[in-house]
């Protein structure tokens, strides 16, 4: 294994291939597995640094497309790095622009070199290669950076998901060759859809190569929760007893914690907590509450009687369904604080859990509140 | 006087009619000169209660007329009053309504009783008269209540304003023998438009009531600057030492504290700082900023260096540039908390000025920075 900037202990846990671990990075330790709140643009919408902290963020993302189009990757560098740009002193890893490529720029044309693309801000000409995600990557100063990928619309047929693949190889080796930050880490990109032929191929590809740690890509795009699981089980087999951190992208939903835990996963990122508040739509113990429903606009109790947060303790259900109603910018702000403390939280009891062998009970809890009408929600082109 | 549920001393300074004082109420003192963020539907925009007192706010506004339709008194009383509702424990002074009716409701008919109005909302007809809106704010449970006045266009001619005038006086009876809520202060309007003469007989009649307080309406609604300050000075001397607290409605300005304060006000609220703040005007040492001006982009400097906010201390101009261009939810909660920060130590300063006889020092020190371009701000029609 490579050393590196950051350090990864794990140990087993009585359930499956899933684990208990702390990843150490310049900017402080993270216990895994871990759940990441994405902030785009520079900011996780709505919260400040401060309210991050007090929700128990301990890492977040930030996103190399959109930095790199607003207010730009160099200016950012001359401010000082994303650390101190958006004063958010905890770790940060960056993707490398290369999801964002495919699902919200337009006009794209690939070719072996790097993708050429307009912005959907203004329509401006861009490209991105792998050298260039890797020097954009350097220059916010993330703790953790992403290698640059393909990622092809998944219902395309199976040459076109091998040829995304094997281009995705290359652009792994160059976006190594590239990399040079020596407090950053690297982590490659394991994509290949859902075929376990192709997935098989592209962990022995990626994992062959020294990254810090692997991801898998091109998941949660649109597939069902079995093709999922099945592609999460392939992934597992194949990389073994590979020690580095597994990070698994774009992913997830509370039950979609427990299937991907259970399969070794480390890190989580994902927009639908954040995204799904600013519609209303809250996570609590109880399952889903939609709190623009007309029945809440009478109820003096709190979102979740069971949570810690700021919005729980201090506003009643009535309150909130008031300000979504009334379009009051602090229903979004209240209800991202709420469904980040309910996400972070549930991630933290599934440590605790796989800790004292309580998973299977803390998994029939949340699949009994979660189990009706979950969605396989396709992942937001718009990040956030 | 009246003794009533709320006290006020005050004492007199070198400086013209300035005073002084204390406003004891219901749910705590309030040091005055003061100004009074408003939140307008339950919420001053983007900021918790907790930010609040972190900006040093030590009494806010909120507006019967938006309550009323949304989410409707009735069911803010079921819900505790408003301060339970919207979990703000400082003091709370509730308009009337008679302002939003004048300038937000559509289809007025206004008559001796009261005033049949289409909600801005969804065009419901409502009703407001004396007796309700103070019914309203009874059940909105605020510390100080306003009596229901009537507006007018300030371009009408004198008749008009005087039969407005008149009304307000008929009304004022009726709102005092309406009030019945032994906790809850209530304030007299005074009209009049800019006439002198009308404007000392609206003194006579208002002040000759037993209201436990006196507010100026009817300014800030496209007056000029002169205007407004020979409307206060014939106010002042009609009132001559009548040591009930007096209330400025819809001032104002950094400029306009002073002029105010000089003739011996002690309260103001205004949408002004928190809804210029959402728009990228930032208040400050050093004048007006426009944080959207591109030459901010990459300025490392804070907001405003002798401010004491979170956002100053936190964040850089080039960051605030950034969220305000990318839309960001947080640049709003940023700007916000910066301008508010800015108006309560404003009037603090101005405050510690009138103890220590630097008055004229620091209006020439806030003229220098504010006077050019100074506009004669119209009152917003949408409140904040």
């Amino acid at each position: 294994m490579p050393s590196g900037p950051i350090s990864f202990s794990s140990r087993p846990t009585s359930i499956g291939r899933a684990r208990l671990g702390t990843l150490g990075t310049p900017h402080g330790a993270i216990d895994t597995p871990q759940f990441m709140p994405v902030g785009t643009q520079a900011s996780v919408k709505s919260v400040t640094p401060a309210d991050l902290h007090l929700i128990g963020a301990q890492i977040i993302l930030g996103n190399t497309y959109h930095l790199s189009l607003r207010p730009g990757a160099e200016r950012i560098a001359r401010l000082g790095g994303l650390h101190r740009f958006m004063a958010w002193d905890g770790p940060i890893l960056t993707d490398s622009g290369g999801f964002q490529v495919f699902s919200l720029a337009h006009l794209r044309e690939v070719d072996d070199e790097g993708v050429t693309f307009a912005s959907h801000i203004d329509g401006s000409r861009h490209r991105l290669t792998p050298e260039s995600a890797v020097a954009a990557q350097e220059q916010l100063g993330s703790d953790i950076a992403m290698a640059f990928d393909e990622l092809v619309d998944p219902s395309r047929d199976s040459a076109a998901v091998a040829g995304a693949m094997e281009r995705t190889h290359r652009w792994a080796e160059r976006s190594l060759a590239a990399h040079s930050l020596p407090d950053q880490a690297l982590f490659g990109i394991i994509q290949g859809g859902i075929d376990p032929e192709l997935r098989t191929r592209s962990v022995a590809a990626i994992s062959g190569l020294p990254f810090d740690g692997l991801a898998i890509g091109g998941l949660s795009v649109g597939e069902t929760k079995a093709e999922m699981e099945g592609t999460l089980r392939v992934v597992a087999e194949a990389l073994g007893d590979d020690a580095r951190p597994r990070y698994l992208m774009g992913v997830g939903s509370p039950l979609d914690f427990f299937v991907a835990v259970e399969q070794g996963i480390d890190l989580f990122d994902c927009v639908l907590p954040t995204r799904v508040a600013r519609t209303g739509q809250l996570w609590t113990s109880e399952g889903r509450l939609n709190i623009r429903n007309s029945r809440f606009q009478d109820d003096p109790g709190q979102v979740d009687p069971e949570c810690r947060c700021e919005t729980c303790k201090t506003f009643s259900r009535a309150y909130l369904a008031h300000l979504f109603r009334a379009e009051e910018l602090l229903a979004y702000h209240l209800a991202t604080v709420h469904n980040l403390t309910y996400t972070l939280d549930l991630m933290r009891g599934i440590r605790a859990a796989l800790a004292d062998g309580s998973f299977a009970s803390l998994r029939n809890t949340v699949q009994a509140r979660y189990g009706n009408a979950e969605s396989r929600t396709k992942r937001p082109v718009t990040d956030q």
